[in-house]
Parts: structure tokens; C-alpha cells; sequence
């Protein structure tokens, strides 16, 4: 087996060089981590059910018209996905007050919010992702208030569209995260949405029992993680009968 | 039973005085009518299921911060609803290529289009409700710039949530027709989605097979017409377990 060169590896995916130019592999692993690193731990079958669940999800929006760095899924842990630039800026939409925002506020989890709410994190490990306003984007140039505008629309749309998915298969989605890179095709450039939707970074409940079917069930030992994932992909329909033990997948590209 | 003062009488609804100022009834008929009032048929429990349907997808639009002219439903039949001055514009979003656009443009229905597509019609039934573009509707003062702006905005919001909506039940919403009204509180007016969201304004079709469960079951002489209103209650999850047979209703508010 020819060895590929890895470009680049995160907590929860490994990025390798891809078959042609301005393509790379996205791996998605089976670690976890939490709270800046602190909190590890490997969750059989999480990387083969984020992959899935991730094109499942990049292709319904690519079908409204929302532009993807996704192409295709390669194999049970790997997809292929074009290079773009990622803009260091995480996007995080709030529809109902969970983790960091209800603790900033004092505001119980669960509580509905005035509006969704939009916040922007710098995303930098060193310095724990910190909040940020569009104030330090601009002013830093990590992204043009032009550029900005044009995440800010494409993040309402996901939200708005994610938001009914999942509401019609029984799933609140409370909040999520999105990353967008600068894609180049030719001399033009354009943003595009990048990284992965899935359970890692969207807090999902369930609608009637608002029980929590996403990363916090890592975070806050609530066991049970790869069957909350599981049951998101089988209510999205992308996992019809595979059971837990079908998940751990080949650990490498054939 | 005191009578109450009947406003409007459309095609398929009729519209009552409200218990108090500023508000009205809406009442759903069972009235079907298609090529301009030239079709015409009674579909037995079709206005038990649209004001079902249209309360539960305005429920939903109002959460996630569309304003509707929706208060309650009120019985089988009937719904409170805020009086608004509606604007003789029906703004239709086409996703897929269906109907009076594949006609226009000799495409065939499902056609993917480049991108969803916004239409304005001048709402007009002795015109036959024409074709406009943004022109006619600031010229003749149907609605400002200004107002127009929102309306487009607010039909994307909810073509984007609806399309997931539906997607997570199996739906693909291949188009819809919105209404507004401009809704006055004090000495605020905003605009405000009013009408109804139900399968008379709504094409739906079958993610798996394509087949329509809308109005063109209707139209086109399908047959099971209100079967088809029917499957899309119970996909949304709103109509549990009643049959057809229990669908027919009080004819009056007691």
C-alpha cells in the first residue's frame, strides 16, 4: 500500500494529500475530546457514523444550493473533499440556550432564546477558542466584512434548513457549529462551508424527551455515546439496519 | 347560535369576524377548484387536514422567528388568525421544475433547477392571476421596495426550513405559494406570512417515488386526493391515528 502524505491531523479527523491537486482526504477517527483536551477517550464507531452522517447532511444542503468543500465518501471512514483555506473562525448558531451560552448567562439549558443568536469563536486550541466579535475579524483580516456576510447568510440558511430536517425526524436541533474555507477555482475565489455536520459539533435532543443524543453524552458521561450517534443517522434514514457492532470499519483506504 | 358576521368568502376558506377587534376566523372548506374556478369538486375532509396542517407548519415557522397571522386553531374547521390587509401578490418558490413553469419553459416535471426560483403573481382571479415581476408590484404600488425585500427574505427562511421539514419526512417540496399581509399593532405595521401552508398551495411529492400527494391529485384526476392530504398529516406526525372516516367534522363552531 503506497503511503499518502497527511496534510494535517485534528482532534477528531486526520486530512491527507487527495488523488489529484485541490482534492485532500477527510479520516474521521473515533477519538473524542473535550473541554480543550482535557477529556479524551475513543468511541468505537463515532468516525464511521460522523462520515455518514456528515455527506449525508453537505449533500442535502449542496441540493438547496448552499456551496460544500464535500465531493464524495470514499469508504466507511473517509471522504474526499476539495483544499480550501480554512478561515480560522467558528460559526456557531443558538436556537435554544445549551452549554457555553447558558452558563455565560445564567440561563437553564432548554430556555428559548429571543432570537437564534450567532456567535464567532477564534479558533485556536492554545488559546481555548475564545469569543470573538466581528469586531476582532475584521480587524485581525481572518475574514472581510464582505466574506462575513457571506458566512452570516449561509449560516441562517444551514440553520433554517438543518433546523427542519431534523425537526422532521423528531430532533431539536439546539445549536451547531460550521466552518467555511476560501475555495479557489481558477482566479475565482469562493467561500465555501468545510469540516463535518455531525453529532460532534450540533447539540441534538430529541424532541418529545429532550434527551440529549450528541457529544454531550461524552462530555457529561452520560454513556451511551455511539448508540445517541446511531440513533441520528437511523432517524436521518442513512443507517437502516447496520447494528453497533457493524460500525469500527476499515481503519485505512483499500 | 348567535351568527356571526362573515368578512371573505374565497375559494376554499371563508373568513368570520373575530371575537374581538383585530382578529378573524378562518374557516377551511372542503372546496377544491383548479384552472381558475373552471374545476370544481367537494374532497370530503380536505379542510379538517389543511387546518391542521397550516396550524402545525405556522407553529413551527413561528418558532424559529417567521411572523405568521396565526393565533389558534379553534375546532376541526376553524382557526383564529390576526387581521391583516393582505397584499394581492403570491409569491411562489419553485424548487423543482413542475407545472405552470415546466409549461412555460418546456421542461419536464422534476426537472432540477440552477437554483430555486422566485415568482410573483398578481393575486386576481378575474385576471386569472398573472404573471408579474418586482416592476409591476412597486409601480402599482402593491408593496414598496422596502416590503418586497422582506417578503423575499422571509420566503427563503421558510422554503429553506419547510424543504428540511419535509425532507425529514420523506417529502420533497417541490414548490409553494406564500401570502402576506401587512399586520398593525398600535402604530406598527410589519409584514406578516398570512393564508395558509397546506397541499392546496404546496406540491409534494414522495422523496422515493416521485408521487404527488398534493393538490394535483386534484387537478390532475389521480384520484385519492384527500388520502394523499392525509399521508402528509400523519408524516408530519399530526394525525396519529384518525382515518379518513372521522374526518369530516363540525360544519359550524358551536
Amino acid at each position: 500500500m503506497s503511503r499518502r502524505r497527511q496534510v494535517y491531523e485534528g482532534k477528531a479527523k486526520v486530512l491527507y494529500e487527495g488523488p489529484e491537486p485541490g482534492t485532500l482526504i477527510q479520516y474521521f477517527k473515533d477519538d473524542a475530546t473535550a473541554f480543550n483536551n482535557k477529556k479524551h477517550a475513543v468511541i468505537t464507531g463515532k468516525g464511521v457514523l460522523n462520515n455518514r452522517i456528515s455527506e449525508y447532511l453537505m449533500m442535502r444542503l449542496a441540493e438547496i444550493g448552499v456551496p460544500t468543500h464535500f465531493v464524495r465518501r470514499l469508504n466507511m471512514r473517509e471522504q474526499l473533499i476539495k483544499e480550501v483555506d480554512i478561515i480560522p473562525v467558528e460559526v456557531v448558531v443558538r436556537n435554544v440556550a445549551a452549554g457555553s451560552l447558558s452558563q455565560r448567562f445564567g440561563l437553564e439549558e432548554g430556555t428559548a432564546l429571543p432570537r437564534s443568536i450567532v456567535e464567532y469563536y477564534y479558533k485556536n486550541d492554545q488559546l481555548g477558542d475564545p469569543l470573538i466579535s466581528e469586531e476582532h475579524i475584521t480587524a485581525f483580516g481572518w475574514a472581510s466584512y464582505q466574506e462575513l456576510d457571506e458566512i452570516l447568510n449561509m449560516t441562517l440558511r444551514v440553520n433554517d434548513f438543518l433546523s427542519g430536517l431534523f425537526l422532521g425526524v423528531g430532533l431539536k436541533l439546539v445549536d451547531l457549529k460550521l466552518e467555511f474555507g476560501r475555495l479557489w477555482e481558477d482566479e475565482d475565489m469562493r467561500i465555501v462551508l468545510a469540516d463535518e455536520i455531525s453529532p460532534d459539533n450540533c447539540r441534538l435532543w430529541d424532541v418529545r424527551t429532550n434527551e440529549r443524543l450528541d457529544k454531550d453524552r461524552f462530555r457529561r458521561d452520560l454513556g451511551n455515546v455511539q448508540e445517541g450517534y446511531a440513533e441520528i443517522a437511523r432517524r436521518l434514514g442513512i443507517l437502516p439496519e447496520a447494528g453497533p457492532r457493524d460500525l469500527k470499519g476499515p481503519e485505512t483506504l483499500q
